[in-house]
């Protein structure tokens, strides 16, 4: 075998085995014996595979002892044989024809290999509610392993993920320096009659070239710009057409910066022309009401204290939000960059620790228009530290 | 409500109209009564609904009668507004409290909403085996609707895609002027010591830009960049890196062009320096194959049949492709830009008809080394249309 040429590991063989470790721990309080872990970050999280390979099945499996195994794709058992921290024998490839047939399922292949290996019986987590483990994936699980239970683990590797190591925070804050170039240039090239297609154009580019100064490039970020104007930014998700940006609207910039899979996730919002009284307004109560969040967002208080903080301001001016107002960030692939545990809403309570890292989303989605500032920021023991260096006010441009 | 300032509706009502009636004849032959359609591709050809929003469960509903209904996360309805054919009273929104929660699940509001409607019983199709309907999902549904029995009709709709309107087949064209730019740009810009993500990002910029000459701007392909080099390209989905191009590898690069979310993709490999004898001779397999795979591509004969002349002649220089040889393509949401129903592989006797597309991917996954010019096509009753002009061979750059 030629040397392998892809750049170093992420991390080092010990934080993998610190993950596994913290896993495990975790999977005994549910008294799990195996682990089925369909999400590519998790996976990602667990072993460094990286690749994308996720719309055909496949997995990471964590067993009673040992390193974790990759289960996929055979062809892609050569990108798992350069993107893992395990060795050669962890990497199992199932055969070609098991890809979208509708007489086989890779889940055959799947509980065919526990089984050989003993681990077909006891307590099994698989992950219920991910967009990578189907209705019909558990249904052949099932069917295969009938001496075992499986239980939904949905989230259990994602919560492991939620307090950041320092090398972690060190891949986001990369992933900071390229949202705030990305916002820069679109300040910078956005006009009346600029095609949209075109500014996104502008946004890719200043997201991924290698920046000298710094000593790196980027990397694709789990959602596509989100940059809706006018009455269309009303609708958080909209992503871009070939049109002209027109006069007396405003446009909402909804984008991550990348490095490694980790994100940063920024959004600021431009006004061509004049903007309307009401969006002056809403911007005051969200600048507020931000401030009185960060002021919350500190260890020991809980995710419903920052949203609560928030609200109250938003309440105060009189406008209705009524989604929730962040989420935890991290690494990710498609098709989300949050980590789905916790959220920045009323009623959760779960605590926020130093090094925990949100999307601080105050985005307002009214009927006929759309406004989105927002911070990433880690927790700590006294006020967030924030990933960015940005305005947070619209720029308005004539 | 202000103007929706969108680009027109994709497609006129009449198509979406016999989409619909096509769908419906073929949920008639299943004996269902209702459709549950979560797979986005599958939505927005059904009904033009496009945003970013799959990261939340979210659905079509085909009822018995009348138009589809939108199903989705409350914030969503807006996009959703702004996007279908249907009439406002077809958008069902749910609220944020059930979005990514332990105790709420968007399923138990989907069959509260069948209820309403009287819908609850009967036989109810389920995309079982496709990335938006988890396993979770399943089990709420399930739960929920006691009185109606689910079954699996993954792919109904995705078959309903496979022969294109000559409107459909118009978007592919300008996807593949797209990835002809993008191609056209890599060979202008690859050489030694360029970094890998700047190559990405000149890739995005011919991808996405407004062409003045046919006067239109490009959409994200569902798929980001594959650009593996040397022993990389032995690993089929590789993204990139930041580190510099080198001298003596092959660097295959895997891209589509995409407009209103039709895709066309191309491959075709570069080499800088001097390709060593085992690749050229693979190639000149490769290129002969696909001039035999090319020559069986018409209709009344079967997708084995492309397979089965491609791999004769890859058998004759004795290299063995142990994966599929291509797959259908059009509209698409990530992960995935092909169709999941046929392959172009031995056994499978689908009967190829005029208007069906396919990417005949003859990509070669070696050990050390990989190889990709494929070519996106069009069925007819004479020789394949392709989408694409552009030279097969490999482009050595000294």
């Amino acid at each position: 075998m030629p040397e392998l040429q892809r750049t170093p590991e992420r991390f080092s063989t010990a934080e993998y085995e610190r993950r596994l470790r913290q896993t495990r721990e975790s999977m005994a309080k549910l008294g799990l014996d195996l682990l089925i872990v369909s999400d590519p970050s998790n996976m990602a999280w667990l072993t460094g595979y990286d690749g994308w390979s996720f719309y055909v099945h496949q997995c990471v499996i964590v067993g009673p002892t040992g390193s974790p195994i990759w289960f996929g794709r055979g062809q892609d058992g050569n990108g798992a044989l350069r993107t893992v921290w395990m060795t050669d024998d962890h990497i199992i490839g199932y055969p070609d024809y098991y890809v979208q047939s509708v007489e086989r399922h890779p889940m055959d292949y799947l509980w065919a290999t526990l089984a050989d290996k003993g681990w077909h019986r006891g307590f099994i987590g698989v992950e219920m509610d991910n967009y990578w483990y189907s209705a019909k994936a558990h249904e052949r699980l099932l069917a295969g392993l009938p001496e075992a239970q499986l239980l939904d683990a949905t989230g259990l590797v994602n919560w492991q993920r939620a307090v950041k190591s320092d090398e972690e925070l060190a891949y986001m804050r990369r992933a900071a320096h390229f949202v705030e170039r990305m916002h820069r240039r679109i300040a910078d090239k956005v006009e009346v009659g600029m095609r949209k297609c075109d500014l996104v154009a502008d946004i890719y580019d200043a997201g991924l070239r290698y920046d000298e100064g710094v000593g790196y490039g980027g990397d694709y970020p789990a959602i596509v710009p989100l940059l809706p104007s006018g009455p269309d930014a009303a609708a958080p998700h909209l992503t871009w057409d070939d049109q002209p940006m027109k006069n007396n609207e405003g446009t909402f910039f909804e984008i991550a910066g990348c490095y490694q899979r980790y994100h940063c996730p920024l959004s600021r919002t431009i006004f061509l022309g004049k903007p309307p009284k009401e969006m002056i307004e809403a911007e005051k109560a969200v600048l507020e009401g931000m401030e009185a969040g960060l002021d919350a967002a500190r260890a020991g208080n809980a995710c419903e204290d920052i949203a609560a903080a928030f609200f109250t301001v938003l309440d105060r001016y009189g406008i209705v939000k009524d989604n929730r107002t962040g989420y935890p960030i991290g690494l990710s692939y498609p098709p989300d960059w949050g980590e789905r545990t916790m959220s920045l809403r009323r009623g959760d309570q779960t605590e926020l620790k130093p090094g925990m890292t949100f999307h601080f989303m105050t985005g307002l989605w009214m009927e006929d228009w759309g406004y989105e500032t927002t911070e990433s920021i880690i927790i700590t023991d006294g006020a967030p530290e924030l990933f960015c260096d940005m305005p947070r006010k619209m720029l308005v441009k004539a």
